[in-house]
């Protein structure tokens, strides 16, 4: 069975400054393969990756059934690791997947995201 | 820059069994990544499948500078997580990748390895 695809949305005018992240050219494989070692990490990012609505979501969107402390540490692994960017709305932190990024530096790392499906 | 070809070569007659592995239908993407998620397990990986030499090598071949102990848990931790296959011979233990296992479950994701580079 084939990979769903990657929907990709336009970046919305006025967005807030991304919070820190490593730059493109400080991405290393090992660090976003641990980052993705986690069940509920890859499926945060497959979830980003293949039904995406909106330009960036906050985790409420998810429907994860975990404490907001653990999910808050889960994004932060994920964007320290520059999978994910994160952009702060008020209160609310909101994130997309840094496709471009992803693609120029490990190509085929976002088929093998969205190919996986939970055990 | 393209990444460097896999090295296939023909399985010998009269191997050893192979030691407990997971079978190709239990592997499990995030322990993968997860096992890759160690520069020195990467680099490891990357060797057999760019450079090898015969069909499988005792970890003496990978010329690396760590104590025994240390390698001999992380050949364990790959196989285990399914990318190596160990045979036992007489009292060392050799290894090789599982190309096709990898490559059936998980296309893409042996370029990832060989396209990888240390930094």
């Amino acid at each position: 069975m084939a990979a769903p695809a990657v929907r990709e949305l336009p970046e919305p005018p006025g967005l807030p400054q991304p919070l820190p992240e490593p730059p493109v050219g400080e991405l290393r494989l090992e660090t976003v393969l641990g980052a993705l070692s986690d069940p509920l990490r890859i499926r945060i990012v497959r979830k980003l990756l293949v039904e995406r609505e909106q330009f960036d979501h906050p985790c409420g969107w998810f429907g994860l059934d975990r404490p907001k402390s653990s999910l808050t540490h889960h994004f932060k692994a994920l964007r320290e690791a520059g999978l994910i960017r994160q952009r702060q709305y008020g209160l609310e932190r909101r994130s997309h997947v840094r496709v471009a990024d992803l693609e120029a530096r490990f190509p085929g790392l976002l088929n093998l995201i969205t190919a996986w499906t939970p055990s």
